[in-house]
């Protein structure tokens, strides 16, 4: 399969772009080889996809119940209870439509958490972008029966069969080290080395986190990790908002990831991530919405422009956080973080890529494209989102859309009262 | 000019919606009168539009040119040297495109301070929206004949011939405190009180501001105000971020409005405005979008997101600034500040409002509109607005939308450099 872009500007510069199954093979002035497919890109500049690293797309079931609430009276009152009531088919339905939003968006992956990840898989397979799925188990109170079932699950998900190895990778929810035993973490720990697996955990999201952690355990979240082995150059640490120095020096040192999440962040009031000191440090930063049930979207332009916002009032400084860190964040950084092998438009790479709309009236002035991607552009400056040389969006739309939209409203209606 | 919308969505609840002339006539099921244009509502909610409380609309003539710089520096090299370039022309031609923006994003009224206003107010005329239209006048370092010839430009233009009485309001821009001597600032105040005008004012927008005010005048900027006379209820200040207590009690007192620019003080990294404390505060409180030279956009739906991530980070409570607040905030008040008998959906008030498309990917699971359009809607979303019974956006086409694109493009061209 042969696709060539015509006329598309890239870094300003107007180019033709083919891609040879699902890589750029050529991208120069007047491309006249055959394709199968021509696109006339026309007024439109070609981009990386967005990639979102830290996710739980199914709670897109839970969007708009019970915003404004503390933590505790929203996790009893409004998400446990629903959660309790989630079914495989459920899952797979809101990760479609899920995915949908996400592809609309200009993303192509997601590092996503949830029950039931075998259906997530299964709708990231069919939609086409690529993901990293986990599933978590907790033992917060749990019997030493209980501990020995959960373990068996994770097990179990680690033996699944994976349905598509090329854009698909199971990974590990470790949930945080308030949920999770010692020896559950250790447990943790040996498998995902056994496997060599990613490992998704939340970790210093809030001071009550941190602190409770210290005196638990007389240390903090993050040396706490350590200390069982579960940083690594496969590990993702989502939020890290409240890191100290020496935080930053253990994460730096085992080349572990970070998924900064400024909306979430913002929204559940759990404080200001230092974006500027984290980035400069070295350390791999990257981008991720969090679940829909804490944003309440999986927008990653939107979530850029709170990145920034929370950099420069987080550093004091207009400086902090400037477009072109924080684009690279979302594109490159989040591919580079789990080997995918695409975030920048080159010759070689991965055809992971997006065209926005040069007449988009957002996008206008056009006088520096990073900028108006950052802080101006809406989901509607995308016209067409390729992933793996596969288009998934033509002129904003998506196949089987409306369907999608359908099975997902269907079984949406059941979530709105608990009873 | 009668208008009948069919089988929209109010509150929940299917409704015929009549307007006759500018104004709602009927709200009911079923009526049956019959009406010039009648529209099919079916899949789509009827809501208030937004009222946008602190613009320089020209200034997205200079969207994206030095982001993430130092206050200084952005002025210096940015700025000023392309703002001593601008023709009425240039200013008339950047009104229509930003109002275009404002439109499409369901905004139907600014209060504007910009030079050239009269070419601001022949915008707002043609492209069909409301404003408060002021222009500012600054002396810092001027002599006195200086001085003179600038308050003969404030009495020319409170002369100007309002072109529009019925949507178009001549107001004053008295810009800050530290950009007006106490004998300018008496003047606004004189000129103000006896021509009955709305007063613009930027007011504890930074720390430095607030500072240097006590240095040299002994009280707050809000108290320096109040000396002269020019807090009023036609009052409406601007960003508000640094108030003390006794100036929350003296806004209160005067029953002056404020502007709350929630993107833009995380942008300059102004700070956090006390939202909450605010509105239980009881004064009237309202949001703007501020210039796109420090935002980038005139988006009112993710100006209410940030307002939303402000407050709850700033008060440290998920509670505060909760979706009811904030939509409040983003229409009915913003109407309220100006006198616009308008922002609720209501027989007999004006026929300001937008249609939202229930069924758009970002409007779902619709559990709780409200939360939709503050937390997850983008401007596509909106399908239609009306503002004063006249539709100016159907089904997302605004009329000449083209031309005032070519228009716009043509003239920004010349800004690109400074040369």
């Amino acid at each position: 399969m042969k696709t060539l872009l015509k006329n598309v500007s890239l870094h300003g510069k107007i180019v033709d772009v083919l891609i040879e199954g699902n890589r750029f093979k050529k991208i120069s002035e007047n491309i006249t080889e055959s394709a199968d497919n021509i696109i006339d890109g026309t007024g439109k500049a070609i981009e990386p996809a967005f990639y979102n690293t830290h996710t739980h797309i199914s709670m897109t079931l839970l969007k708009g119940l019970g915003d404004d609430k503390e933590l505790h009276d929203w996790l009893n009152e409004d998400i446990w209870p629903r959660e309790a009531k989630m079914t495989p088919e459920d899952i797979y339905y809101a990760s479609k439509f899920a995915i949908l939003e996400m592809i609309k968006g200009g993303t192509v992956f997601c590092n996503d958490m949830y029950q039931y990840g075998e259906e997530t898989m299964r709708a990231i397979d069919e939609m086409g972008i690529r993901g990293v799925v986990s599933k978590p188990e907790i033992d917060i109170g749990c019997t030493h029966e209980e501990l020995e079932e959960k373990k068996k699950k994770v097990l179990d998900f680690v033996k699944y069969k994976n349905i598509n190895e090329n854009r698909i990778i199971k990974g590990m929810s470790c949930h945080a080290v308030y949920t999770l035993s010692d020896e559950f973490l250790q447990f943790y720990s040996d498998i995902a080395k056994e496997n060599d697996m990613y490992i998704h955990i939340h970790a210093c999201e809030t001071k009550t986190e941190v602190e409770e952690c210290i005196k638990k355990n007389g240390c903090t979240p993050i040396e706490h990790l350590e200390s069982f082995g579960l940083l690594t150059d496969k590990t993702i640490l989502a939020h890290c908002v409240h890191l100290s120095d020496n935080d930053i020096e253990i994460i730096k040192k085992h080349n572990t990831r970070i998924a900064h999440c400024p909306v979430s962040n913002f929204k559940l009031k759990s404080g200001l991530m230092a974006f500027q000191k984290i980035i400069e440090s070295g350390i791999l930063l990257t981008l991720g919405t969090d679940g829909s049930a804490s944003n309440n979207s999986l927008g990653m332009i939107e979530e850029m422009k709170v990145c920034a916002l929370n950099a420069k009032t987080q550093a004091n400084s207009s400086k902090a956080g400037n477009v072109y860190d924080i684009y690279k964040v979302a594109t490159e950084n989040g591919a580079k973080a789990f080997g995918i092998d695409a975030g920048v438009i080159e010759e070689g790479k991965l055809a992971d890529f997006v065209l926005y709309d040069l007449n988009n009236y957002l996008m206008m002035p056009n006088y520096n494209l990073i900028s108006n991607i950052v802080y101006s552009a809406q989901n509607n400056c995308i016209t067409d989102v390729f992933c793996d040389g596969k288009q998934l969006m033509s002129n904003r739309k998506v196949e089987n859309e409306r369907q999608i939209i359908e099975d997902f409203k269907k079984i949406a209606e059941k979530f709105k009262s608990i009873s």
